[in-house]
């Protein structure tokens, strides 16, 4: 019986030591660390920078990286958080990766101490903070979004201070040092803070959101100012500007409704990352020994690429070699494959992106070569992300004409094999071509604007067409005014069509103002022209309109006209499309919401051409009046609708 | 109490009575027939002429053509069968439809009787058969089989009797009279007697099974040869032949191991159809006010045409009016379009269908204009066929170069809109033209090979790829020969292609001696040209090889090669896909069955070119010994092969 009464009484000091001890973490770390924490950092780095409390991910993985570091034992001085694994690199002696569990966590700052027997404890300062808003919040990008893409070295340079790597104060010398107008393909200094300060100028356009192309850190020798091969995953790159910049341009972006778009690369980075001197793991790159063996005279031509056979994810005959060929080839032999089925690394990228998601209030992702890297992986990807923000959008880059491939990849595909990607937004590179064939050929059978019925009747296949997302051109194809071979009427016809697909839209930065790569047709470099006005020096502004051509102000009112009636237009965001089979050249699209009726009637007749409108009258219509979105003049729906000459005609019922 | 008496008296009188009418119908129909029976056929049409007891569906809707048939009133002599339902045209007097339950029939003849006060009684003599064999027995076409696609009247004319329609005996005149071979468009004289005589010529070459176009009577003012336009739906045009003659076809194809395919048109008749003259209902034809209202000045120019916007069947955005267009248009104005939406039209296709099924033993179906009929009558239209077949094929001719189009017509796609057409087969124009362009195209990133390459991995997204048919030309489109531009090595290379393909795989008769269409290429009159030998005044014998050119016999040659080792070939018919993505001008396709492996090799090299096999390992080849299909030749696979010249190479493990 003793032996109970002790059991009995221990267990109740123990309940007494438990609700002590909650009461005692009531009080909030902070308050502790008020108390007793000395910050501190003994430790060369460590990534993620900083968490937040409150994601329904209960753990969080730390990677260290310090000298001999895997030699240490980390300790949590938080009674609240727990370690719940520490591994090791299988390639490095300074890496650890430490499994938290942070289910229990307040938020504030604790140490991590890392021991070592006959060594100086190293100590490092953490801090889990507080979430700014409710999860639901982050809401991305969708139908009712225009979205403008920037290449930011090309679009102004706000700030000519951050303009040379020897330049920037406290931060190491980069090592492409010169910004040269002149070279297309070296940096120009274009920067966030040149963004920040024409927002307005975007949001006039009647845009909603911003796509900047990457604005990491991009240290490599040549080239770097595309953005694509990012050396360090958790920086801005100090030619863009500062964090804080950053933070600014998306806050300023909220204030005026609009939202900012990451462009991320979860396949590559840079081969000047950090990481490639020091890798944790013997498989935290594809292909790494070959890299290894051959790294001292490594260059631009060394064939490890990718054989970029992207159908490979989905063949059900394709060989074993050539998947492998796809997924774990690089995709240039200047940007290292990272091989997320090592678990630390598939950790390492989701975290990356919730971190960015949330350090910079984002309003979505576009996703870099969405089919080269892991497809599981980034099913799980944009899952984690999706899970935490059940609001927010994805949009991934696949450059296929393939109907097949673009639905393959979006969440809610009927696909035999069953993969299911998570991803919301696809691209739609094959509308983007069948637009311009559309108006470009000449009308026959096959020909001319049946192109654009048959490629929108294809939508049938996808599992949400209007979360898919087209334009008339991007950072790697010709300028659309370059495709339309320089016809300004084609070229509206274009962007209204693009602008009222059931689609979300994005445009390219100065496509407004006519910019194209006639010199040099899909020239990236050309492509990606400084924009006129974004240099103190510049003759021409074209934020001010001063020096544009006739036909340059031409179309960029008429973008403006477009994209701001867009911009509140529900039938365009989410209204019933019906079209009508090319006739005689022309093609009639509808959109209607409530009682909100847009016709887009695209006209290649160049002479005048009277329809019968009697065919269409399923719409309803007739004895209506509709108001020309870009003219402004209104007419009567009738029996007949006269078209004068070859051209785009916008029409809507909504006449306020 | 009496009562109750009197209830079970008369009760178990009506039992016995019952009891007798049983042991009565015991007597099978064809003895009470042999004892009361009177042949007679009072009635000028009944459709379908005969029927079969044994079926699934319990019930047989005839068609009965007569004279103010409609004021009569139908009775069955035959105790087992039942009126269900009698029913009347809404457009002329002349038609009755009769719904008889046959759940309970027994073969044999009966009569029916129409009555009608102060009128004479008429009456018809029926027959019910018995099935010849069990519906499991009718085995369609399948990967297994490669199919000889006939024009009937341009392959041999066996019978010169039946050439003229003045010359056939007992048949009335016919309105396209004379046969003249230097006209493409006319009646050449070819028949079903011609056929029948070179089945042996047909099996040397290695095929399985023919699809003759339409042999139904086509009593057409002009261009009556292609079998399109059918004026009576249960007739064998005498200028082909008779009944009995396309039943013995089809038996002596049996007997060599192959089956006949009926090409079927459920979307149209001929404008000389016998009920144009007398329509039963005023829905009995699409568009049927405009023809009657104009028939008297009716031509081929008039505009009650299909749109053709064969997409609105899917289009989730296509409008009522380009939907009803396709679907209602008719094909061609010499060809009416059939309202399937009418129920006694859709039974009369269903029921003609069957008929000529359980008649001439159909090995399967080639069913015409797939996406112009009414799509959900086409669904069951193939699913009541399926349902009394269950081993039967048919395959529905969509002309579409697009996946998503011939994916969605094949059972069991994953549909969004939940379509299931039950058709088992579908047509790949889609690989067809890859194929081509595959061998044609001058290499680079996007054309040549990686065509074919591509184009095959769109197989992730079919139901069932293996029941896709796939063929080098057909009676529409330009001989391969033409295609390939008169090359014979890329036409071999194509040829060799189709035959490899996990599908099944159909040639158009004549293209083995390299007929062709250079003279104006597409004609369809051009591209139907007649095969040398079929005619006794033919100075060319390609059935023998007298007069053949050596590159058309070499080719004949191939063909024979080629479609026999298929014949035997599980690794073809349904043996596991890999191919290797296009490298320096080569293309590599393995399939693979056990033991048996057939490589395809595509080279489009004109110098010696060595391909190092290592990458290909996976396949495990090396060490075996491989023999070259077409020429017999074995070769050791190594680490690497020699291809000496631009060409096919066609391997197999199979030595023996």
């Amino acid at each position: 019986m003793k032996r109970y009464h002790f059991a009995i009484i221990s267990i109740l000091i123990a309940l007494c030591c438990f609700l002590t001890a909650c009461q005692d973490s009531e009080k909030t770390t902070k308050e502790k660390n008020q108390m007793q924490l000395v910050l501190q950092n003994d430790i060369e780095r460590f990534e993620p920078p900083n968490w937040w409390i409150g994601f329904k991910s209960d753990s969080l993985q730390l990677l260290v990286k310090h000298e001999n570091i895997s030699d240490y034992s980390p300790k949590v001085e938080a009674s609240e958080i727990s370690i719940q694994k520490v591994s090791k690199g299988n390639n490095s002696n300074n890496y650890l990766f430490i499994d938290l569990d942070i289910s229990k966590a307040i938020s504030g700052k604790f140490n991590i101490k890392f021991e070592k027997e006959n060594a100086e404890t190293l100590i490092a300062t953490y801090e889990l903070k507080e979430r700014q808003k409710p999860a639901e919040d982050y809401v991305g990008f969708n139908s009712s979004d225009a979205i403008y893409l920037i290449t930011p070295d090309r679009f102004a340079n706000g700030n000519i201070e951050n303009d040379s790597p020897l330049g920037i104060e406290g931060q190491p010398e980069l090592l492409e040092r010169t910004i040269d107008r002149n070279d297309d393909y070296a940096r120009h200094g274009g920067d966030i803070s040149g963004i920040i300060e024409h927002v307005d100028y975007i949001k006039n356009l009647g845009f909603t959101a911003i796509w900047p192309q990457p604005m990491l850190t991009n240290d490599m020798q040549r080239g770097s100012y595309h953005g694509y091969a990012i050396t360090n995953l958790y920086q801005i790159d100090p030619r863009f500007g500062t964090l804080n910049e950053y933070q600014n341009l998306s806050q300023k972006l909220q204030e005026n409704g609009m939202k900012l778009i990451m462009d991320q690369v979860a396949n590559h980075c840079g081969l000047e990352h950090w990481w490639m001197k020091d890798l944790p793991f013997t498989d935290w790159v594809n292909l790494q020994k070959n890299f290894e063996d051959n790294k001292n005279n490594w260059n631009n031509s060394y064939t490890i690429n990718s054989n970029h056979r992207r159908t490979t994810n989905q063949d059900i005959y394709a060989s074993k070699a050539d998947r492998k060929g796809n997924n774990e080839g690089w995709f240039v032999a200047t940007m290292p494959d990272l091989n997320q089925r090592n678990p630390y690394m598939a950790k390492y990228i989701i975290q990356n992106s919730i971190w960015w998601i949330e350090t910079a209030q984002l309003g979505g992702i576009r996703q870099d070569t969405y089919p080269y890297p892991d497809k599981e992986f980034m099913s799980n990807w944009a899952g984690a992300i999706m899970t935490e923000y059940p609001n927010f959008s994805i949009v991934g880059e696949e450059w296929s004409y393939n109907p097949l491939l673009i639905g393959y990849w979006q969440k809610g595909a009927k696909n035999k094999d069953g993969y299911d990607s998570n991803l919301k937004s696809t691209m739609d590179f094959a509308m983007q071509q069948k637009v311009v064939a559309g108006i470009k050929e000449d009308e026959s059978w096959d020909k001319g604007l049946v192109k654009i019925y048959e490629g929108l009747a294809n939508d049938f296949h996808y599992a949400s067409p209007k979360d898919i997302m087209v334009f008339p051109d991007n950072h790697d194809m010709s300028r659309i005014f370059t495709q339309m071979d320089g016809d300004v009427e084609d070229t509206k016809m274009a962007l209204a069509t693009y602008a009222t697909l059931p689609r979300i839209v994005q445009m390219y930065y100065g496509t407004e103002i006519l910019m194209n790569d006639f010199k040099k047709p899909g020239d990236h470099g050309l492509i990606r022209t400084d924009f006129p006005g974004g240099w103190q020096e510049d003759s021409v502004n074209a934020f001010t309109g001063d020096g544009l051509s006739e036909e340059q102000k031409d179309v960029q009112q008429f973008v403006t006209k477009l994209f701001n009636y867009r911009k509140n237009s529900k039938a365009i965001h989410e209204g019933k499309t019906v079209h009508f089979a090319p006739f005689v050249g022309t093609y009639f699209l509808y959109r209607t919401f409530g009682d909100e009726t847009v016709v887009l009637i695209l006209n290649k007749n160049e002479k005048p051409i009277t329809i019968d409108l009697n065919y269409q009258s399923e719409i309803g219509l007739r004895g209506k009046t509709l108001k020309n979105i870009i003219t402004g003049k209104t007419q009567k729906w009738v029996d007949v609708i006269e078209l004068k000459s070859k051209g785009v005609s916008l029409l809507t019922t909504k006449l306020d």
